[in-house]
């Protein structure tokens, strides 16, 4: 799977950083990409990109504020024209984001070629398409502000050709059902189909936050997650400042990728306070610290394999 | 004065060009910004230009598709932490632009830190600011469309100090009297003003049109105006597209520009069926086909002296 960021500024655009938006590549699992917020000039930052708006076929938003969803309008009704038409869209977020949409198309005398399903999130979800499983806790914001655990779908281990050739198997359809059942009958006997296939995979788990300040659902969102995607609105000075505003302070995140087991965190959403040579000021600091965690902080338009 | 083009493009944005806004410097007239239309990604097309949101303090808009208001939202919240604190801003455009707008910081959980105004228009406007005159009109696009005609204050000319130096008159207060006023008293003889300044001075006169068929209003908003800026969506081939979309032919515009007496037209709401280069080839052909009229095809953060 592979995870690129559209935007990785907080609350205003800059030069350097849009406003926020991530997209997730589902690829080998499904051809299909999760866009997990859309500020303002999200479909801008996406024209230079290969991605085509018609695969996107989730849209999550994690909160209502205007850094992560004033891109939306525009990326639905553009969507209509760069390939969407008549690919349903899902669209996941808090109570309020299905009138926002719909308000807002109106509004602006628009209306979409293609069927749009609201999922509208209260306290928790959890949702399973395609052999994703997703789940969605509420955080800590001062406003409704979702974080999502996504987990990919096992799969099952490469089939072995020669072992099963050994019992007289050819290649065919019957190779369908070894690599998707626990056992099978070929020639009137009973086989383990662990016998003839490599070890299952457990697909990623990634854990995508809202802004939060540090709460109780981080843990179930974040555990043994092999990546977690975190708000990094605050990372230096006390953390007073982050308290008043409800987010986190980098310490925080840290000490969730420390305390939840997982393998490393990306670190998002950064204050216009920062340019960019002052992250990496910052992020030596932070390494020197903290050297056994992996952590990064993002750019837009950086893309990561997961 | 000066106006610069943040958005030149129609409906979606392309690499090339974003959506529409247009800004209208009034100085000297007046030390502010008027912005006509906000395209999603204005915000991020100032970030790159000089001009700041808190000098923005007329924002009008021509009609509610999203290629012209979808920006608006990111605007004004911007505009609270970039210079807009305590600055009124007046928001002019069709009827519901109020509830788009009021909806979306609702929806988004934000709060502006300075007054709004919203002047809703119905069939047409006569506002007077700073003595500015702007008049609205409705158009014909299928959805209520309005076009600006936005005439700057004439200006008395420039104090002649030596003929007011032979009659005894010293620089101070008193020339700003001879500045304003037809007439004045001085040693107790009355004089006539204009023996003492140079001529007056009639403001530029700017017709700013929404999308648009042919239609009788565009006369009067283009009356001997010094520029219109008005959509070129359609530029080569037959008029039907053009027809069937509530937009106008170019050989529409020209014909405007010719008819009306009008100076000059900027043309803009440009169709990404062309990219910059087919635009210049389109251009050369109708300067041959037009030669007595001055026209220009506008691109993304041009500026032009009015």
């Amino acid at each position: 799977m592979e995870i690129t960021f559209f935007g990785t500024g907080a609350a205003l655009p800059t030069k350097e950083r849009n406003t926020q938006a991530i997209a997730l590549n589902l690829d080998p699992y499904s051809n299909s990409i999760w866009l997990f917020d859309a500020g303002e000039g999200t479909q801008h930052q996406i024209l230079h990109h290969s991605i085509k708006l018609g695969k996107i076929n989730h849209i999550f938003i994690t909160h209502m504020h205007g850094d992560h969803i004033y891109g939306l309008p525009g990326l639905l009704t553009s969507r209509s024209f760069q390939g969407g038409e008549n690919k349903p869209l899902t669209i996941v977020g808090p109570r309020g984001i299905k009138n926002y949409v719909e308000t807002t198309l109106q509004a602006s005398l628009s209306r979409l070629n293609y069927p749009v399903t609201f999922i509208e999130i209260d306290d928790q979800l959890h949702y399973h398409h395609e052999g994703f499983t997703v789940s969605a806790y509420n955080l800590n914001h001062g406003v409704p502000s979702f974080g999502y655990r996504i987990e990919a779908p096992t799969t099952s281990g490469k089939i072995d050709v020669a072992s099963l050739r050994e019992i007289g198997m050819e290649p065919g359809p019957k190779y369908q059902e070894v690599k998707n059942s626990d056992s099978f009958i070929f020639n009137d006997k009973v086989y383990q189909s662990s016998d003839f296939k490599g070890e299952e995979k457990v697909g990623p788990k990634i854990a995508i936050f809202g802004d939060t300040m540090p709460c109780e659902n981080e843990l179930k969102l974040a555990d043994n997650a092999d990546l977690l995607v975190h708000e990094a609105t605050y990372i230096d000075g006390d953390r007073s400042l982050a308290d008043s505003h409800h987010h986190s302070h980098i310490n925080d995140v840290l000490h969730l990728l420390e305390a939840t087991n997982s393998k490393q965190a990306l670190l998002n959403h950064i204050s216009n306070r920062y340019n960019l040579s002052d992250i990496d000021v910052i992020y030596a600091e932070l390494q020197n610290q903290y050297p056994n965690l992996k952590f990064k902080f993002v750019r837009d338009f950086d893309t990561f394999e997961i």
